[in-house]
């Protein structure tokens, strides 16, 4: 059975289909967040800081964190970053970049075993990132698009993450240290877009074992209701084989979801986390009584 | 691809991989209900009314029908709920008791193709009830068990499915006329509930060729928020190929989920019905205001 462990100084988190479903709390990146990217390129990191602990209590099992502002020193605020998020939580990290020495210098200060995300099929990036997660033992997500872009076939996406997946173990990293992530297109565009996705991970479960994540909000740009849709299509994803995605682990609709399909899957033993979580009040309130009933005996 | 077309006098739905999920109201059956029994028995029809009114304005694309009250003249208040039912309503009905003769006098009063809820591997079942569902052309709900019980294997339902089918072909019966009930037990009892139900969900689907269908709800039984349980459920057996459901179309969170998981199956061509469903309020004033000025303009 693949597992990916990853890990911060103290804490290990594994992927697996035998796993609760891993959630990457996508929340640290400042595209499309404007008062972030201005605080970030002056060096404060209040919002890092905030979003970091609010996403952890909200039960991300990883943090993902981006660094890309136009025209900043993208690589010393991502290495900020990822040190300030290491000293305030546990959590093993996803560390974010298109820019190879940004990936550098934050494997660099990095504490554990990290997620480098991403590398892609492209020849460029496949020499420039899979030697840097050889060299600081990671793990590393893979995208599986390549120079001529992103397949609507999913079988050449599959076959993009496979060559990935070979090329990885050609540089020495072992092939459960490879996340593929399919890529997911708007339903809301391109009405096979579940289809393709489900198809793909199955795929990549079945005949490659590995391990998968995606940008899951993607599915719903542009319709409304995003977060029944993102909910439904994370337990979808699950059923076919996700075992990860990056998201928002504020909303409590996809997190209902998530948890649910952990049930499903029998990723939560005896249904415990499940019942922790959403029993009655008044049932809570009994079984505390009965608790401390047995205490006082006791 | 297999198609299961059942009708009323005047409305055809089709069950199918290609098609919205099926839902099939579950409501209209006394079993635990000791009001509606005893009105039943009293030959008093108000609540099956209301209930075959209330479904059907919620989404039910097909009505279950089930007298099943000890010691009452079953065959006859089933036909009588039958008849009225049809009279009131335009859904295909699915006609459910374990009685034969029941089975019998309902598919006599029926206008249409009904689907015959149930027959099971059980040798007595299986000779009694298949020649009546071929007698009036009727489709039927294949239960995957026999005089063993239900197996916890899944692979040994899979095996009783099979069998039915089979059995059903010999009677004349075409094969997508048979739509299998994988039989779903409560996760909260049994771990791999889900597991179990989605594998043979797949092999229905990939193996046999079969449309499936399952009392939804059973999965949650005992434990909290079973609504959100039951909605993550649907989704993720349809994505394994479960094509109908038997259930509460009054819930909203049910019925949600299987609205997403149509979009994600894209069995919602370009989201047409998730967007009319879920449209905010003022894009939908918007949108009425601008098909009002077109008429005005027209």
């Amino acid at each position: 059975m693949t597992r990916t462990v990853v890990s911060s100084a103290t804490k290990e988190v594994v992927i697996g289909f035998d796993q609760p479903f891993c959630i990457i709390g996508e929340r640290i990146n400042p595209t499309g967040r404007k008062k972030l990217a201005a605080e970030m390129a002056a060096g404060d990191y209040s919002t890092v800081e905030a979003d970091a602990l609010a996403q952890v209590a909200a039960g991300a099992s990883m943090l993902d964190v981006n660094a890309g502002i136009p025209l900043a020193d993208e690589p010393a605020i991502l290495a900020e970053s990822v040190k300030l998020v290491q000293s305030l939580t546990d959590v093993p990290l996803s560390i974010d970049s298109s820019i190879v020495e940004a990936l550098a210098r934050g494997l660099e200060v990095y504490q554990g075993k990290a997620l480098v995300n991403s590398v892609t099929g492209e020849e460029e990036r496949l020499e420039s990132v899979l030697p840097l997660v050889r060299k600081y033992g990671a793990a590393v997500v893979a995208i599986s698009n390549d120079e001529t872009g992103i397949s609507e076939d999913p079988d050449v996406r599959f076959a993009v993450a496979k060559t990935i997946v070979e090329r990885a173990m050609d540089h020495g990293i072992p092939k459960e240290d490879v996340v593929v992530d399919p890529l997911v297109m708007p339903i809301g565009a391109l009405g096979n877009a579940g289809k393709q996705v489900f198809h793909i991970l199955r795929r990549l479960r079945e005949e490659l074992g590995v391990n998968s994540t995606c940008g899951a909000s993607n599915i719903s740009f542009g319709l409304p209701n995003r977060h029944a849709l993102n909910s439904t299509f994370l337990a979808m994803a699950a059923t076919a084989g996700m075992t990860s995605a990056i998201m928002n682990p504020l909303h409590e609709e996809e997190m209902s979801g998530i948890r649910a399909a952990n049930v499903m899957l029998g990723n939560d033993p005896d249904c415990r986390r499940w019942i922790t979580r959403y029993r009655e009040p008044s049932e809570a309130g009994a079984e505390g009584g009965r608790r401390e009933r047995r205490r006082r005996r006791g």
